[in-house]
């Protein structure tokens, strides 16, 4: 029952977004019924904050092309394109969305991007380990540095974000830890 | 009478965020009726892309340090203690969240931020002028990549900014425009 109302939670974040979500649509899409939505979720928030709850025990695919330039550009490439994407991009949208609205769901996110933060940096470590970087780095900076410029332009500055755009956004965080400023 | 209605528009959006705003409570506050509220403003999206223009043609206090290092951690240091800001803070962080949700507002924040880049690369192009940093630069992502990890902290992986992470940020952006990548 949880996977079947936290797909229908996604399916309904992907095309209504945050401000079109309700409770009653997403016990129909479901097929739960709304009381027990209602009696084991909460609210909104509450699904929303179960779905990224989901997503963050998920394993996302971490580049390893052997150099941490390869592997740094790979990661902001795959942020990029995931927001590009038709389906998944409106629903990690709707995420960010919910959280900055909502205490529960920015919580949620919170504790998604720690996982996902502490996920990519396992490709700075193979980068100390193999001498690319010197070894006193903040491992997870370095992985916030690369892709907040991303996050930038698609949420704050509301500006389109090309694949050179995300590839220099890698490569300058590579040349702050190669500098050791992270 | 427009520098009223901005006024209660920012008062209401640090008291009761994007959501909570209505035209009925802005008109009340401005002491405007709300009929003409309504027919030169529309709705709330078009009140908030009003603000946003006003605030756009501001400028804002630029450092001037003599270095770019201290002129950019000046400027990352701006936007961190601007969203500390009791006032300013839940009126800037409202005009972010408006904008997720709208595509009015969206434009209107664009605008903005292209006028705030504007403004602080100068900090770049004097630098440049000094010889403390190459010609061939890209003035404005200088600022983006300054200033991004800020945003990302507060409005995506919600974690708190010390003072210290937003002269990190300046420091990496700093150094990725001395390596050249920028």
């Amino acid at each position: 029952m949880r996977d079947a109302v936290r797909r229908a939670t996604l399916a309904e974040l992907g095309e209504c977004g945050y401000a079109g979500l309700t409770v009653e649509n997403i016990a129909e899409r479901s097929g739960v019924h709304k009381t027990t939505v209602y009696r084991r979720w909460g609210n909104v928030e509450g699904l929303i904050s179960d779905a990224l709850e989901l997503a963050t025990d998920e394993p996302w695919p971490v580049p390893d092309t052997g150099s941490i330039k390869g592997d740094l550009r790979g990661i902001v490439q795959l942020v990029r394109t995931g927001f590009d994407d038709p389906e998944l991009g409106p629903v990690s949208s709707a995420f960010v969305a919910a959280a900055m609205q909502n205490p529960d769901a920015a919580r949620a996110l919170h504790e998604f991007f720690v996982a996902r933060h502490e996920q990519s940096a396992e490709v700075v470590r193979r980068a100390v380990a193999r001498g690319e970087l010197p070894d006193i780095i903040d491992v997870r900076e370095v992985i916030r540095v690369a892709v907040a410029p991303v996050y930038y332009r698609l949420f704050v500055a509301h500006e389109p974000v090309t694949e050179q755009d995300a590839d220099r956004a890698a490569d300058a965080a590579l040349a702050a830890a190669r500098a050791g400023v992270l």
